[in-house]
């Protein structure tokens, strides 16, 4: 059984090596040099350049990539984006990053998906535009009511474009939250919850049901 | 009567110089050399420094803010904006350009608005987040279907993140779009329209109300 065992899982992705070591994480930026763990790396990638680095520091590797089987008509759906659905027969899987993906399954088959920009890159847009649009981003905005002040009016669009497509494409279904992102956008969401290690979690079922470790 | 007089009227945005002369539109970059024209211009402007360059090149200038008397609560309105609302008693306003500002009027009253990042903004700002979400954008993306593949993915998501803020606030008003991408963007609502001229015919509106003219 996991959880007994010493486990380091490695999620690459397009900024960090997101490593959990026995349970506790652990964040390399893309040019830092990794430790050499000494013990299996169970990683997926969406990030080749990033994985060849992580094979130049450790030897003993596993790539979940294999063992997924995700069928979905969808292409060029990354492999994160696949494992954060796993397990899922209805629901919507946001996952709040540096872009936000948003997926819909549904009786256990993925329907597909969007993909909006992660709010960061989005704040960070309006100065760009226009001096005149620097702004403190109002996370307390209320959307009930039509903005009246320029931080307003940038904070509630900010909020509305990312929330209101999710529900459009929403019928009653949970909504699951995971990224940096998404405890916050969570909270704008009746029947949402929010999961830090979705795809940590999925990794370890992955890693379960095929008997990965020797 | 204006239409019969030769008329130059210039809306100095943060980007241009945008002149209607005798009917016809001109427009400069903020650091090209403008030209003398002889005559009086009439003009708005959102851009001091812009405004500055205008004046060093023309001596006859009627500066249009000081007639227009629009009431909101909203601290921090662009000329603009104000502008474009003007006339309008029950309506959505649109402007979408660089930003795309959105501002609602009922019962001759302003109520508020708010600012999406511009059309184009948004499509150049994917391929900063990753070299994955490079796409072309899918301007007959179908709305009504969940996408499949990566450049409907983001297609959908650019257009829904603009359409949805917009429905959400609408009650059953007419919108009035103008500016470069409000074309575009008005075939997505029943009961719009575009107005390509809106600020120049709310800037002759002003100057005839006015009796502006010597």
């Amino acid at each position: 059984m996991i959880g007994e065992l010493e486990l380091i899982l490695c999620d690459i992705g397009n900024t960090t090596f997101h490593f959990l070591i026995d349970d506790v994480e652990q964040k390399y930026f893309l040019n830092e040099r990794l430790p050499d763990f000494n013990e299996t790396i169970y990683y997926i990638s969406v990030n080749d350049n990033a994985t060849a680095n992580l094979k130049h520091s450790n030897d003993d590797l596993v790539d979940l990539e294999q063992y997924v089987n995700f069928k979905t008509k969808y292409k060029g759906m990354g492999l994160d984006r696949k494992i954060a659905c796993i397990g899922y027969d209805d629901a919507i899987i946001v996952d709040a990053g540096s872009a936000i993906t948003v997926d819909i399954m549904k009786k256990a088959k993925h329907k597909g998906g969007f993909i909006l920009p992660g709010l960061k890159s989005i704040k960070d847009l309006y100065p760009k535009i226009s001096h005149k649009l620097q702004f403190d981003f109002n996370t307390k905005v209320n959307l009930d009511k039509i903005p009246l002040c320029t931080q307003d009016a940038i904070s509630y669009a900010i909020l509305q474009s990312i929330i209101e497509p999710i529900k459009k494409i929403r019928k009653k279904q949970q909504i699951i939250f995971t990224g940096g992102d998404g405890e916050f956008l969570s909270k704008y969401f009746e029947n949402s919850i929010y999961k830090k290690d979705l795809i940590f979690e999925n990794m370890k079922r992955i890693i379960n049901a095929n008997n990965c470790i020797a």
